[in-house]
Parts: C-alpha cells; sequence; structure tokens
C-alpha cells in the first residue's frame, strides 16, 4: 500500500449546522476547508470529533463526508475519520469514504462494551480487509472509552497491513517514547492532544491532528517550521504563545469553541447539537480576549 | 406525574439477532420476555446495555421497542432506555416509547464530548418536558463516559419533576448512602451493579436492575424476598452462591454471556454485533459449569 | 497458633500529647482505653492511625506500646499495630510488643518505594518468622501507598502461618467478596472503613476496626448486635443514623476530629502533631452538632 | 536570599551500606560523590529517594548528611533532602542540614494522613522560618502520597520566601506548563521523572535532577548540553539512545538498580534495605546489556 506523505499540521473541520441547527451548512464547511488550505495546513480531516462525527445521521454522515472529500479536490490529502459503533457500520463508512476519494481513513475503536484486544484487532482488519486506502488508526480512551496500550497498536500495526500511521490522544508523552522504542523508529505517529504539541515534536511526531488552524493557523504552522529547522528556543516560544488557546478549545470544547472563534471572524458556522451547548457569553470574551492577544 | 411501583428484579432483555447477524429475531425476543415474567420478574427493561441498543440502527430500535411493550402487554411494567447521542434523538426515542405504551424511560447522559453539569441537567428537563411518563434516571460511567455526582443527580430529580427514579451503577455503594442522605429517603434507587445486590438490598436499594434473570431468576428473586423478610443471613447466603455467576456475566460482557447462556437453555438469541464477540469456547464451558452447579 | 477470637468492634485508641505537643500524655492515653472497654468493645487497637503511631519517635511508639497493653491488661485483647518502613524495624516493633503482651499485631505494608509482591510476602515472613502472636494482614493503599491484590493478601495468608486474620480499608467491597469466595470462606476478614460499615457486616465480616467508638460507642456496637441478630432493617437504621459522624471522622482526619471529640466530652487528649492540624472551628461546631444529635 | 544558581545534571547519591546492612559505607559514599563530581555533574543531591533517606534512622541520616556536604566541599553546590513526616523533625534536618554548609534544601510533603492544602503551606513556612538556605520545593505524588496541585505549588513559592525553585516529579507535561506560565516564567522548574528528560527541557526546565549520573552521566551531560546549544535533533537523539536505560532504573526501582550498576563498574555499594530487595540475576543480566550497549 502506497501511503502518502501525512505530515506537518492537519487541519479538522467542524460541521457547519444551519441557524435551526438541523441542516447541515455545506457551503458554511466548504469555505472552512477553503481557509485552512489556504492558511497552509498539509492535510484536512473532516468528520473528527470536532466535526461531530458522532453526533450525525448516517445521512448527514454521507453528505459531510462527500462534500469535503470533492471540495478539498486533492489540494491536500484528506483524511476521513470513519469510526462507528458497529463493525460493519465503520466498514461502510471505510468503503463510502474511499469511493468518493478519501486518501487516508482514520479509525477510533469506538465502544459502548469495552472490547478486549482481539475484538479490537478483528475490528481492525476486517475495515483493512475492505478497503485499499491506507488507515490511521487513532487512541483516544477520552471518547472512545478504550485505551489501546502500545503493545496492542504495534500488534495491529504489524498485523493489519492497511494500518500505516499512529494518531496518539492520550497526551501521555510516554505513549510515544514507546511507539518509537517498540517500533524501532519505523511507525509514523502523529500527535492529537493540542497542548502536548511541542513535546510530542520534540519526541518525534511526525505531524499534528489539530482544529486550531481554524483560529489560529500561522502560529501552529511557525511551531512546526521550527521544530523542522531544529530551532527549539523558537519552537518553544511559539509554543508558549498559542498555549493558551490550545488549553482554551481544549477545556471549552472544540465545537463549540471552535464554531464560537470562526464566527468571530466572519464565518458563521452554528452550534453545536444539543445536548452540547454553544459557548456561553464568558467563554466569548476569553476566547475574544485570547485571539486579539494573538494578533 | 403517577409513578408506576417499580421495584425487585427488574429485568434486562437481550436483543436476539438472525443467524447472519442481520435482522432482529422477534420471535426470539418474545420467548426471552415471556421466560422471564413466568420466572416472576417485577419489571421488564428492553434496549439497555445488555439489549445492544447502542448498536442498534434507529429503524431496529423502533421495531424492538415496540414489539417489547406490545408483548410485555402490561403484565409487569416495561423500563425502556431511550438514550441516544444528541437530545434531539433521545427526545424522539422517549417519546416513541411512550406513544407505545412503555411505563417508564430510563436515560443515560450518552456522550461523546464530555458534558457539563448544565448540559447534563437541559438533556434530561428536555426528555421530561417531551413526556407524561416518569423517568428513570442512569448513572454509569462506565458505558456513558459521564460520572453524574449525587449532587447532580439531586439536582435534576429536585428540578425535572418526571425524573422520580435513579438508577446508580457505578458500583460505589458510598455513591447510595448518599442519595439516601443528601436526598432525606426520598429517592428511589436502583442497583444497576450485579455484584453489588446483597450491599445494594442492605443499604436500601428498591430494586435490583439486571440481566441475570435470563438465567437464574429464581435466586435472584429469593435474594430480593429473603431482604424483604428481613433475614440476612439468608440473603446473604443467596449472594455468595449467585455471585460467581455474576461475575462472570459481567466480565465477559452482558450481551455475549446471557446470549450463551440462554442458547445453553434451548432459547437461540444469535450472537452479538461485531465488533463485540460471542462468547468463546473457555467461557462456554465456565459458563456451563457455573449454570450446572446452581441448579 | 492459637488465635484469640478477634471480632465484633475493634477500637482504636488516639495517642494524646501534652499541651506543646512534645511528650505523650500517657494519664489521658490511659482514660481513654478505660472509656473504650467500659463502653463494651471487643478488642482495643494502638498505635494505628488514628494513634499517629506514624509520627512517633521509636522511644515513645515503645512507651505508648507497653502503657496500651498494660493497661488494657487482659480485660479485651490488644492489637498493636507494628509497621514501620523497613523490615529490620517492624520486626523490632513486633518483637517488642508481644514481649509486653500483645495479643495480635497488625502489619500493614508500609513503604516509600513501591514494593513487588516478592518483597511484601517476604517482608510479612520476616514478621512471622520473629513472633509467636498472630498477625493481622492490613490492606490500606491510602496510608501505605502500597494496594495489595486478593490473590496476594490470600497468598501470604496461606504461606505465612501467623498471619490469620485480614483487614481490609480499601472501601471496595468486591475485595470481600473475593476474599470469601476465593479463601472458600475461611479468611477472617476485617472491615477498616467506616462507612462501609453496614454492607461489610452484611458481606460477612467478623469485625469492625474504628476509631468511632471513642465518641459513639453505643451505636457502633449496637449495629453489630443487630447484624448477630439476623435484623437487617435495625441494622440498617442504626447505620444511617451514625453515617454522619463516621463521614465526616473519616474526612475531618481521624487523629484531629476523635480529639476533638474527646476534648467535648472532657477528656482532654491534645492536638494531632503537624504537619496535622487540630480541628478547626467550623468543623468543631460541626462536630458538636453530630454528637449532640446522636445523644 | 541568594539562590544558588541550581541547573542542568543534579546527581542523586546512593546511600552505600555495609555487607551485612546494618552500617552506612562512608569509604563508598566518598567514592560515588567523586565520581559524579568527576564526570562533570552541576549539584549533588544525597538523600533523596535514591539515598533512602527514608529507611535511616536519625542518626544515619545526620551522619550521611554531614559526611555528604563535607566530602562535596563546596566543589559543586549540594542540595540536602530533609523531608520527614513530622514538621519538627523536617525543621530539624533542615537545620542540621544548613548548619553544616548544604547550599539547598528539598522538601517533599512527606505524608501518613493526607495533607490539606493549608496544613502543606504552613509545613513549608515553618522550615522556611527555620532556615536561611534556598528551599526546593518537591513534589512527587508517587512517594509522598500527596499531589500539590501547580496552583499550591505557587501560592507557597510566593508566600514562603525562602522557596525559590520547583522540582516537579509527576511525570505530567502539562504540570510544567502551567508553572510557566501561571507563573510568568519567573518560577524556576527542574525535572524528577527520568523518562521526561527531553520534553521537560525542551519546556523550559532549568535542570534535571537524577539518578542515572551514577552510571551514565556522559549520556545525561550531552542532553543537557545539546538542548543549551540549541539542537533538538541531537537532544533527541541523545533521549532515545538513553531511555532504555532511564526506564530500567526507574521500573526497577533506583536503590537498587543504582547499587548493581555502581557493582558492576567497580563500586561496591551494599543492598537496598528490606523490604527492598536487592536486583535479581535477571534484572543485572538486563541492566548489563544496556550499559554494554551505551559504552
Amino acid at each position: 500500500m502506497s501511503t502518502p506523505n501525512i505530515h506537518g499540521i492537519i487541519g479538522y473541520t467542524i460541521t457547519p449546522f444551519s441557524a435551526n441547527g438541523e441542516q447541515v451548512d455545506l457551503a458554511a464547511l466548504g469555505r472552512s476547508i477553503d481557509r485552512l488550505i489556504d492558511s497552509g495546513v498539509h492535510a484536512i480531516a473532516p468528520l473528527g470529533s470536532t466535526g461531530e462525527g458522532a453526533y450525525l445521521s448516517d445521512a448527514e454522515w454521507d453528505q459531510v463526508s462527500e462534500f469535503s472529500i470533492k471540495h478539498v479536490a486533492k489540494r491536500v490529502p484528506t483524511i476521513v475519520s470513519v469510526s462507528d459503533l458497529t463493525t460493519a457500520k465503520a466498514v461502510r463508512r471505510a468503503r463510502f469514504a474511499e469511493a468518493h476519494g478519501a486518501d487516508v481513513v482514520m479509525v477510533l475503536p469506538a465502544s459502548y462494551w469495552k472490547l478486549t484486544e482481539a475484538e479490537i484487532l478483528a475490528h481492525y482488519r476486517a475495515i483493512g480487509d475492505s478497503v485499499g486506502v491506507p488507515i490511521m488508526l487513532y487512541n483516544n480512551p477520552a471518547t472512545s472509552g478504550t485505551d489501546m496500550s502500545v503493545e496492542l497498536i504495534l500488534r495491529i500495526f504489524n498485523t493489519v497491513d492497511s494500518v500505516t500511521m499512529v494518531k496518539e490522544s492520550t497526551g501521555d508523552i510516554q505513549r510515544m517514547h514507546k511507539l518509537q522504542l517498540l517500533g524501532d523508529g519505523q511507525v509514523p505517529f502523529y500527535n492529537g492532544c493540542n497542548p502536548l504539541a511541542l513535546e510530542a515534536f520534540a519526541a518525534g511526531a511526525k505531524g499534528w491532528c489539530t482544529a486550531a488552524p481554524n483560529l489560529i493557523p500561522q502560529l501552529n504552522l511557525a511551531l512546526y517550521e521550527a521544530v523542522l529547522a531544529n530551532d527549539l528556543n523558537t519552537a518553544r516560544a511559539l509554543f508558549y504563545r498559542q498555549l493558551p488557546l490550545l488549553d482554551f478549545i481544549l477545556k471549552g470544547g472544540l465545537p463549540a469553541t471552535i464554531k464560537a472563534g470562526l464566527s468571530m471572524t466572519g464565518l458563521e458556522a452554528g452550534n453545536p447539537r444539543l445536548p452540547v451547548f454553544p459557548l456561553g457569553d464568558a467563554g466569548h470574551s476569553q476566547l475574544q480576549g485570547l485571539l486579539t492577544a494573538l494578533r
């Protein structure tokens, strides 16, 4: 399997809704994708946590997936999150994404019942057997309820040919160390924890999966470039500069904070779906202050 | 709101699937409901964790909900779990259940993004505003990812009129103590943690929500009756007798173990939906041994 | 080894200090022991957590140990906590206690460095080889930093002849279930978690190790008697009656709250040793209120 | 208070014992100190976790403290860990260390009973009021049982003049971020978690407190120098080279592994005190292999 060279800043898209929350606003989605690409991100990732993928109906999911891929139009690679609770549904989504031109599919082992290692491996194998595009394995126990050990991740990586990349979002840097050591430096890993951006790059992460470029793309990109330039002092300074905003969007919830931030910059994307609240007044002021300080 | 008197052994139903896993097997579901009622359970609870509610399509969910309520036919109260990721979908399910005759709806604040207390309260209020039947609030952080403090539960209980019962499944007996003390003994609570059955009754739980009556209804009922008879020694002996089985079905996963156990007693209910595996050979032998020892 | 029949309410003593905190006040200690025995407790346990054993110099520890055993004078059994950080020091304490007439020694695997299972087993074996009195193994990760699994506890119980009793203070009732099931009902276990008193007895605990009898002995004893009388309803009512006080002394810290409570009833026992603070004014009022309500 | 410039590699000493484990072997201690200083470490820290300070009698502690300070003889600063369970004892140790020439004292809020924030603050204040040397506040919940939040650490830092440095050993890099952001970059922090060495420096740690220089001083120093030279790529390569050894000594226990490693290089330091075991045969082989690979 030829894997596209996924690296650098991988920008997560939100899913804009109409004012009443009932329809997806594809025009706004298109504008948000264009902004991200124009700012220089190295890849686009629709339908992740930020994209409220879990809150969409199947029809909506298909609509957003198809539209996003077409709108990116290969300007950069598109990485579509195809996670779903049953293996059958995740396979369906993976096939759909591939059929519509996704370059990579991302798979989180979403669960209701805790899954055994054998069940998780079989889930990845079933998806891998169903598509020809590479899979980015995604570990995020905070949202999936399932924490994959590094040993399990490497077992899947070594067993399922399509799994060629690992996104680690536990926020525990030791996982990346272990991936590097036990994987003999052959396992490309990506950081999904915003406040770990500096250290993940220090530890050798190949990319940073983040919704922050919707709001502060230049700072995100500059951090990556400083790392590429082997300039730790600059990277550290850039990281601490953007850290308050990274902390804010994480703690405030990505859909709510990113949608609010986009609205402040003229891109109306609606609210998150209930039960998730939109950003409140206090949060609005705080976000406005953070954005102003970074301009 | 007049709340039906929910108490005692509340039996959870599985959702049987056809051999290929694609269709719901309503005939088998009917037989499993009849067994539970004939054995003497005090209420029936379809579409809970055991019922793989999270793994069904909306159409399947409706089908199982409608069929279950009709099949119970008021022989005992029916408590339908209507949890869903968005408030809109949970409201829809609650209305559907009510319209088809459910006596109670059970609501777990399922989440992908962590919810704030205000978001959880609003979620319950929205559902409460939409239906006329009582709501059993359900706390189970292991499956929902959201742990509601006793203080929050009481706030919801005191704010949303329809919320008249609490199902606690953390397995932490101190939560029940706190519900009892802070709720001035006015909050009916139910235990959802099988290996806590004895102590929850000791602490004053009004009922035990469990899938175990699919396999060992007499032992479950006898434990409750010993408690009603104020006979702690008998209750303790009955509890320790059934505890190995209760531990087994919890650790092995309820859908897999209950379906396997039903099959051993002549009721074929198919397999759980992937990625959840059916019970393996070793588990089968162990379960057979446990059931034999209890006969 | 003949084990004295340790059961029921096992009362923990505080270690009274002089007003400047520098000397142990043996006269006050004697009075507190007399109170406990006169109230009817079934055993006395000096130098436990409540007794600030960890905060005493070796000379003070010896003084309190010797005095306590002599003062109890076999009216009831004495169980001396002999835990110390090194095996050599714990052995010395165990021998000292035995030489002065202790009926049982209690051993918590105190640690600075996390201990392996082999290290913990060797620690118990070394103490067991050094004394002729029975050992009560004590598991309390909150203070020792070491959590012994039930499997490890049973291994020690089955390997070290002197270890004939288990005190469990994790507050997790499932540990007691496991001790009962895996130990075939042959392992006497004692509860060390005050707010678990009712459920531990329900689950078969042989005794309750508690500092509460310094303040409310009649309620503690009545709970035990209700359990012996197989009267769950009375036990439950008695438990909920005393639970607010049990919660209070646990959360407020046993040395501070028990010493304050003793002072309210005319037994001046000084303050805990710094850095532990004596009970503050708000705590005093709350404790006074709780005690008044229980009189 | 003038604080000596503590930075770079701060080497922890072991406490060598005689063959029977009963006496401290001061001659071996002197040799180990000389080795560390000759190798280039920037400071010496006796009586920390590695130095088994918690396992020594008061007389031994005094002996090791006095000897270490004299033997270092101001070649580099000496940082003496003076933690003890009671405030009075910690004050005594701090005064003793200062009287014998310590440049800095390090204080971990050791506890048996969980301490409140007010108790911890008062503990630091009492020590600060008793000595004229600066205090390095040390947070290590894994050994102390007390986890100080960044907010509490900053409150102590801002309240107690003597507290001028913070050693963070939780291994959670976000704590360092928070110290940097909330402390406006004015709080010098030091890393005490070996496998976090690279990222802590990336995040701005001023030094690395570690026992590793007993075994691989050149690699530890080279990592620090690469960071000073703003050469992230070299720092990363050096870090991954030494990481297997850093992981090994952490997981194997510092006293056992460092003493074994010293013995392999001709410096006999005896065994850790029981209940801590010396390194077993398998560990010996593994350590030998790691050291050989790094030579």
